[in-house]
């Protein structure tokens, strides 16, 4: 797939494919079958129908799961919004192969594959309080690199990021695209205080009013006020769509990445699950008007796609049940009396 | 340990060990230095201490987990307060056996030896709403049962259970012990109608004006209008605490089932964490009772210790990255700016 200009996106978006309702009909009938009594496995139920609906099959499995995490340098981070200082951003990533990361803990015991796309780092993007972020192709350019990276044989995406002051990013484009101001999206990320997360807001307000007659447009929003991990993200989970690969967001940072791909087709995160709601201030009210309930909420808010990679386990909890329960006929086990 | 009456519990909880804050300090002081901002882990950061804690251990393993699951059959069952009849509480016994239940799956993905006691199913407790459900011989039988069950050497305890009718049970005790009347603590368990919700409420308060006189002594209630699998779970996580081995409580009747023990004792439950909150009705007022945060949120309502089960998972998520991560020295990477 190549998409030319920002407007391919959209016409790509108004095209998905639904996934299989006979399938998730099928894995719903099992589930009414199997030796319990019937919605007893809460969530369980619906992410095994779920899963059944994207992948095609009324037995889901969960044999080749990738995580891919896209890193990104910020040119707004020479504004003091973070609390750690841009270089982070590269020492991370070398952490990440070298092992050391949670997220490298996490994917090996969830059995899932991590590979990380480092994105330019040597190449920030231009402060976006006076200028786009990005520019069409450069874009472009980090949407596709996101979109190809999805293995095309793999049966379950998360998706993650890496990034030094990129909650100040996410929450930009919150604003932008969902209103509200932006003190209503603005956290204190990987800890910044109160003086931080006041420039943090100020940062925001400055980019809306730059940005202003541009924030109507989701993909020019996400390229003027975005970055480029945010790119890739939203390339990968729209390329997993194409594929009906189910996919698992992780935090507040990666969920803001998918949002102008709903703001293009309100279906378009049909094949999405969120992972874990974020305590970073932002996330629940984003995934409230994403309509996306998270699996878990656990008070992480590290990225990575640390809270996503927990999510698998969940995932694979609900699969050794829908797929290895015996049925009441097969147990002998009395239906309601 | 032996138990001859009532009362001994009753001392022995006055004088419980209380975990190695030594390598609670240790585990907490190894967080701060892991490669991540302090504090993004949330909650898998506190289970990592907690573990720490109770296993007197700055990097806590889980090398042997018991899951322990017991079941018990119900005087009060032939008042049709169950949408299944009491013949299930034995089948599915069987079905544990065979391997065919969500348990099973969810124990076998956990890495966790599953071990189901079925403590005298063909001689039910008697109709509490009458006469006590289990004399006090009864219930300290039980009660033993459950004490003995736990491996010496195992790194953690997971307690569930499986009783036609014993969601009713656990309401009653609620209602004993914690008062705000039946209908606070009556849900629809397996899933009866209304006509079913009605009957377990008016059984609850046939009970409680039954047995009005010895409500405020947690082990007479606990036998009078009680369970045998809940007198085991009482006794396992009892036993559990003076080895120092920590607990995963499963839903509302397992969580019930230990509450005689915290009214005994403020801090009787301090070595326990409630590993989901279930869709039954009084499980998440409960929980609040007891200062009990659940781990997992996702609907479920099966019992069997599925949801204290899908949260070993986090507990081994916590663990992953406690013990597997590098520190910010180690991997070169910069702290605050």
């Amino acid at each position: 797939m190549q998409f030319s200009k920002l407007d391919d996106i959209g016409a790509f978006c108004r095209g998905l494919p639904k996934g299989d309702s006979q399938a998730a009909d099928a894995a719903a009938a099992r589930q009414h079958v199997l030796t319990k009594p019937p919605g007893s496995l809460g969530r369980l139920e619906e992410l095994a129908i779920w899963l059944a609906r994207w992948q095609g099959r009324d037995k889901p499995r969960l044999d080749r799961v990738a995580i891919n995490v896209f890193a990104g340098n910020h040119g707004i981070a020479a504004r003091a919004v973070s609390a750690y200082p841009a270089e982070v951003t590269a020492q991370m990533v070398a952490n990440f192969s070298a092992g050391g990361a949670a997220i490298n803990q996490v994917a090996k015991l969830a059995g899932a594959e991590l590979t990380v796309e480092a994105i330019e780092l040597d190449r920030p993007t231009c402060d976006f309080t006076a200028a786009a972020a990005m520019d069409a192709d450069e874009f472009l350019r980090a949407f596709h690199l996101g979109f190809r990276s999805v293995p095309a044989d793999c049966d379950l995406l998360a998706v993650g990021e890496m990034g030094i002051a990129n909650t100040t990013v996410a929450a930009a484009l919150c604003a932008a695209l969902l209103g509200d101001g932006a003190a209503r999206w603005t956290g204190r990320g990987t800890g910044v205080d109160d003086e931080g997360l006041a420039r943090k807001r100020a940062t925001i307000e400055a980019a809306l009013a730059f940005h202003r007659d541009i924030l109507a447009d989701p993909l020019r929003a996400a390229a003027s006020i975005g970055g480029r991990e945010l790119a890739a993200i939203a390339g990968s989970v729209l390329a997993a769509r194409s594929r009906c690969i189910p996919v698992l967001l992780d935090g507040f940072v990666a969920t803001a990445a998918v949002l102008p791909l709903a703001r293009l087709a309100s279906d378009a995160l049909d094949h999405c699950r969120a992972g874990h709601v974020s305590a970073e201030a932002g996330h629940r009210a984003l995934l409230q008007a994403l309509n996306l309930d998270p699996l878990l909420d656990l008070g992480m808010r590290l990225g990575e796609a640390s809270g996503a990679a927990t999510a698998i386990l969940l995932l694979r909890t609900a699969l050794a049940c829908h797929n290895g329960m015996a049925t009441f006929t097969e147990a002998g086990v009395s239906g309601r009396a």
